[in-house]
């Protein structure tokens, strides 16, 4: 979860260390593989929506009697739920229907964005359970400040979540800006340098909460979290390697390689916000000249439309509500912005060679505008001739999926990859 | 070896297939594991230089009694030798040394550029054991032409190995464009689009070495066998996520990633020459506009100083004399070099947040006037602020780890994985 254990995977290398590995006999003791196993059952229930012992069993090529143990102990400690009624959709003795339960562990994702904070609670599945939006502006107001207005509010969706008979284990933070271990480094457009967010909000968030067991606190740049989001949640089929942008006050950006994040030597990747579309353009308050952000960032594309560029979401659907009636100058940043976005994306492209762009964030409903000059851009910039001007492979993010939603299930998966620590919704050190 | 296999990896998903990884405690067969184990003990004496059977069992976790028994196959086979000398380097009683055979199992590598061909045979260890390189001009010759006066080289170099007694068992071609599956999408300073490189490579070689066993040939991108040199052979120390560039003709890159080449999703990742360094500058063959190659590759290099841009090496060396005699238009040719390296470098290190970038090829002597002001944009224009002007992290590329070495490294590095599969230095099915 923290910013850089990308990194710590050994390649092998013929002049290095690849002969460092452990040998392959080497024995994982009886309670790991249990422990492993358990994981193993409750993700393919998961996975496959409902289930019966026996599915379970053809699918992780486990014995039925070993799956009936292990399904036991994830009844016993509420992370499966069983119905009364049979399933008919396999060959054989029908058998009692094992969904995750839609109770118990769960876990909180809170977005905290230039002008708004959203958080939300997943469930097991990682559906969305409990929604809690608000919009405020986050600028110039003092970090500590910031993160107890978003505790606040992560309070009330928790105060929901217990309704439902949800208890989340955990809290992901999303933050703007480049997160490393548990520090922002730097959110420009929040105006945050080295601020250390998870322990003043796991604090704000514990007093709120008197006499209920802390939550553990981390933290991830919000476009990481979309991503993952957007790879889980997404509906991307067989895309597992993709370049994501979330269109904000600025521009986030996340690179995802097989179905894992980049994360970069030290978490920064995917500043595609910062990549140069003009090299003498305006000044950005990152320090550098003509950002992508400052030609296709929100306040960018309203100021080029002639709109408030403080007018935050009310401003967007105003400029949207423009271009579709066709408006010459909302029109016309649309094509500039989308120009630019194309140029930069044709840069990130020739580097990372993805199979998709999903463009997500305040894009997603202006793609019609920004795509087909982006789309032209690219088919000219791309080295490799693989991006058509037809090409479907930039695509709007899925409404379900954001930073929030990733953080949530981000913790969840935790759940998932060893329930044995999890008994009962609240985590242990021991079986 | 090809180039897609890093999109097959599974991430671990909360939405998606992670529970379709098998049990834990699926059952290696005795067979696999020792070839495993084979593998590890031949890896860890070519890791040491030297070791004594002892010092092995202690790094790999293996009994004294396997290592060997496993030393005693490798002996037999062909892959490592005993020296008489005892070894005083450990603890306890002195062992005969072991070391990796400088006969036997070899690779091939074969490098052909625009205006060269470098071949090299290296052995066990990664030593360059044989190198020729001829300079010649292959633009506008015929593929087939190019790729046999390359096997013709590659012949002579395979005599050479067989007076050494190396038996290279298979050949990696290196070419300055995108490849993919064996083909050679387009490689624009060749002229080659969708060539198929490696069969006739491998008949024109067979042709002239009437009665031997025909070689597997592989094909892969230049700068990404570069950067694998550079990983395994550069002195790299720490960095295992870098950012390569190699200063041709045209500019190749590559991006390893956490000691892995992150080779896209059509293997195509790396393509920094046509990263755009200012979006209305020159026309490029790629069809695009205002590439780094156009500003910073040898051609455009050498006409900015007023050389000969078809003046190759020699005119390279010329651009050095002059540059080092404080010549205005040379030294001036290279400010704006650099300067266009580091602005495209700025986003790239935006993008993918590497430990480092290397710089080779020809940029390699050119690093004293390239380097200030490319790093004075990367200290400008990286967002995380973690690139001062005097950061070590731009460097130089070792000058004994180039591409030809890097492909051979890789025929090598198979052999290594599975030597049961290599005895005698012919690959067969069976051990």
């Amino acid at each position: 979860m923290n910013g850089n254990d990308r990194d710590s995977h050994a390649g092998a290398r013929p002049g290095g260390g690849a002969g460092r590995s452990a040998p392959l006999e080497r024995k994982a003791d009886r309670e790991t593989v249990r422990r492993h196993n358990l994981s193993l059952v409750l993700r393919a229930v998961r996975d496959e929506g409902e289930a019966t012992r026996a599915g379970v069993a053809a699918r992780v090529g486990l014995t039925r009697a070993a799956v009936s143990s292990l399904v036991e102990q994830l009844l016993e400690s509420g992370f499966l739920s069983e119905s009364g009624k049979t399933f008919s959709g396999q060959a054989g003795r029908p058998g009692t229907v094992l969904k995750v339960a839609r109770t118990g562990v769960a876990g909180l994702g809170v977005e905290i964005n230039v002008d708004y904070v959203s958080v939300c609670v997943v469930d097991l599945a990682g559906t969305d359970r409990v929604r809690l939006v608000e919009h405020l502006d986050n600028r110039g107001a003092p970090p500590a400040q910031v993160l107890g207005r978003a505790a606040g509010i992560a309070a009330r969706a928790l105060a929901s979540a217990e309704e439902q008979e949800l208890r989340p284990v955990g809290a992901q933070l999303a933050l703007p800006g480049l997160v490393s271990r548990g520090c922002v480094r730097q959110a420009p457009n929040l105006g945050w340098t080295h601020v250390e967010a998870e322990s003043p909000f796991a604090e704000a968030l514990a007093a709120l909460r008197p006499g209920r067991a802390a939550l553990p606190v981390r933290s991830e740049n919000e476009a990481n979290l979309a991503a993952l989001a957007e790879l889980w949640f997404g509906g991307l089929g067989e895309v597992r390697s993709f370049l994501y942008l979330s269109g904000e006050i600025g521009v986030g950006g996340a690179l995802v390689v097989g179905g894992e994040l980049l994360r970069g030597a030290h978490g920064f990747a995917g500043e595609i916000g910062h990549v140069v579309a003009s090299a003498d353009g305006p000044q950005c308050r990152c320090g550098s000249r003509g950002c992508l952000e400052q030609y296709a960032g929100q306040s960018a594309l309203l100021r080029a439309a002639g709109i408030d560029e403080n007018a935050g979401a009310p401003g967007m659907a105003e400029l949207e509500r423009r271009a579709a009636a066709g408006e010459d100058r909302a029109v016309t940043a649309l094509g500039q912005a989308g120009l630019m976005l194309g140029r930069v994306l044709s840069d990130a492209v020739n580097l990372f060679d993805p199979q998709a762009v999903v463009l997500g964030g305040v894009y997603r409903p202006l793609l019609p505008w920004l795509s087909p000059p982006a789309s032209e851009e690219l088919s000219t910039r791309v080295v490799s001739g693989l991006w058509p001007p037809s090409s479907p492979r930039l695509r709007a993010s899925s409404p379900t999926a954001d930073a929030a939603r990733g953080g949530a299930a981000l913790v969840v998966q935790d759940a998932l990859t060893d329930p044995a620590s999890y008994a009962n919704g609240t985590k242990s050190g021991e079986v």
